[in-house]
């Protein structure tokens, strides 16, 4: 018991967490064991909750029709998952199994949501550690994408210059569409457009994209980092 | 107010909360409008909610001691900003302010909890949206890394094999350091212990891991993607 408190207190998701919403946890929290090849979940069973990783190593997997079986995620000390399903109450999206001996925490949906009546600033805290969690992963996908983002930007504002044969553009995708179409997120979409507008190679006034600088836009989508003002 | 009601209907957060809690929703959200250059919040100041972009576009900033402006995020229609102390109850972070004439709505912290308490599964919808967001991030961040991460991944197993001049090697950081230091996220970082033991490269037992194919991860680390089964 103490073990399992030890254990969710240096989760990331509850680390902020104070101490007697951790002991509320772990009161709720159910500790599981599986053998090597042992299966958690199947595919379309109804969602118990979301598990955190003890020991071991789990994967989540799907089953093609032909049995072939597909890989999705493994998660081992730490990770948590089947998140999405406990939040909304569905099935499981996919199968799991143990990789090897393995130990997880079932934090069960009902539970949960019985102590979020008893203390509901315990979802503001898990609301906060997700929020934390999704403004880390945006930065990263910032730095991971930012520099091709440009250049794709640039490329793709020349090409849609040329097919509407005319200055300004009226963009014809909406902004998270336009973002998955370029690889990234809308929050970096945001971030390239001002990139270009302080590089004074285009301005934007709503859906519309004037070309201030066209050999510049060239520059940039051949590769050519050192485009004044596009770079970091 | 009809207009609020319909815009929160379209924000991702939302669009799966059924529709008395976006009516309910709607009656806390305050709106505000700013003109072009307005502050909407100073860092440093007590986080009074989170805010959602209806229209124009909000910069976030912080101003270094000697006052010059360094911008951290664009936000525009769709985007939210703050959520993090809103949420944890502390204080903005970074300023905002409105790059042209913006209109915003508040999620007051206060009133929201309020709400929590009388309906506990609004949370849980909140939290599940939060998730959706973070397994969305996270299937990029994959794509985006992947690829690197490996060849990465086989440069610091060879690296660290030279320094300890043994074999197997004992892993010397934290897998989320580790994660951190290839530019990735524990999770991927997962998924290629996985494709490089699968392609019988390596062999993981705990935190030592055994170098079975020392040219093929030398190829790998060269950038060489062809190396046998690992790729996508």
């Amino acid at each position: 018991m103490e073990e399992i408190r030890e254990f969710l207190g240096q989760v990331d998701l509850f680390e902020r967490l104070p101490e007697s919403q951790i002991d509320a946890m772990s009161a709720i929290a159910k500790p599981l064991h599986y053998e090597k090849g042992e299966p958690i979940f199947f595919e379309g069973d109804r969602c118990l909750g979301f598990f955190l990783v003890q020991s071991g190593r789990v994967k989540v997997y799907k089953t093609s029709p032909d049995g072939k079986e597909q890989i999705l995620h493994w998660f081992e000390r730490g990770d948590r998952f089947a998140e999405v399903p406990a939040f909304d109450g569905g099935c499981y999206p996919a199968s799991a199994a143990a990789l090897e001996q393995t130990s997880v925490i079932l934090i069960p949906s009902q539970a949960l949501l019985a102590l979020v009546e008893q203390y509901p600033s315990l979802a503001f805290n898990l609301l906060a550690g997700l929020s934390r969690n999704l403004r880390r992963f945006a930065n990263l996908i910032d730095t991971l994408s930012l520099k091709d983002v440009s250049s794709r930007l640039a490329g793709y504002l020349l090409e849609l210059s040329d097919r509407q044969n005319a200055n300004p553009v009226e963009l014809d995708l909406a902004k998270g569409q336009l973002a998955a179409f370029l690889g990234t997120i809308p929050e970096t979409l945001s971030r390239t457009f001002a990139k270009l507008t302080q590089a004074q190679l285009i301005e934007v006034e709503a859906r519309q994209v004037k070309i201030r600088d066209c050999e510049g836009l060239r520059r940039l989508a051949a590769g050519d980092s050192g485009v004044s003002g596009i770079s970091g």
